[in-house]
């Protein structure tokens, strides 16, 4: 039933045992897949563990009947600008492969901004590679503005 | 002399009593001049200290003959992807007005980029308002790849 189906959804930090269905969904990947590695690797684990100590990090999984079926992380930005506002960063936003098309992540991102509200943030900010073209059209949808361009310098 | 112009030049994380010095180069700026106040407001002062505490942020100014000349923030990201790798966000950059044009930003963001690697940051990124052709420019001359697209969803 749709409604029991919208109501097992549950979205809440990750936990360090989520960690290699997280590192599953971001290495199976157009993009992911070319530099991710063995989901037991112990950087992941050192990863968390990090970002599960910050008060300004949070790392979300979605879960749907005990499975790990998204994951995103959000990070709490401070800055002196707009009055020393408080931005939301989200990245990372993965939804599971048989998830896909199904509002899954449309979910995610709502929740994440009605989360970022709630604190008080004066904004949400993300980036998509611009080959994503099929993101950009969801984050429109979802009232988001693509008004900056996005530099990335690899120092790997 | 140009070599003692150079050598005068300090970058530093910034203190307290630079917080007034730093708004005013946020609002001296055709976006920032819409956003910000008074530089002696109080929520400033709490952003400040909020970033001073964090031991992922940093808040650096420029200094040249005693006087802050420039400002850039930095934070440091962590993350699963990428074999959990830390990235450095760069965000808020100015050059007082009287500076621009003598490469004070470049010399910025070129420590910024040291500092990074330094740390082990695989990536250094940033975003730039579509309408800063400018800074566009000198981002792609830093090395800088312009590979994503930059959302904002503004909450206030």
């Amino acid at each position: 039933m749709e409604s029991h189906y919208v109501l097992s959804l549950l979205l809440r930090r990750a936990r360090e045992d989520d960690v290699p269905a997280i590192v599953a969904m971001l290495a199976d990947d157009p993009l992911g897949a070319q530099r991710e590695g063995d989901p037991g690797d112990e950087r992941y684990l050192a990863a968390f563990e990090r970002i599960d100590a910050d008060p300004y990090n949070e790392l979300i999984v979605a879960e749907r009947d005990g499975k790990v079926v998204g994951t995103m992380q959000l990070t709490y930005l401070a800055g002196l600008s707009r009055l020393g506002a408080e931005r939301c960063q989200i990245e990372a936003v993965r939804v599971a492969a048989p998830e896909r098309g199904r509002g899954l992540g449309r979910k995610m991102i709502q929740w994440a901004v009605d989360r970022a509200r709630a604190r008080g943030c004066a904004m949400v900010q993300l980036t998509s590679d611009r080959s994503r073209t099929d993101a950009h059209r969801f984050y429109d949808s979802l009232g988001f503005t693509a008004s900056h361009v996005g530099y990335k310098l690899r120092l790997d």
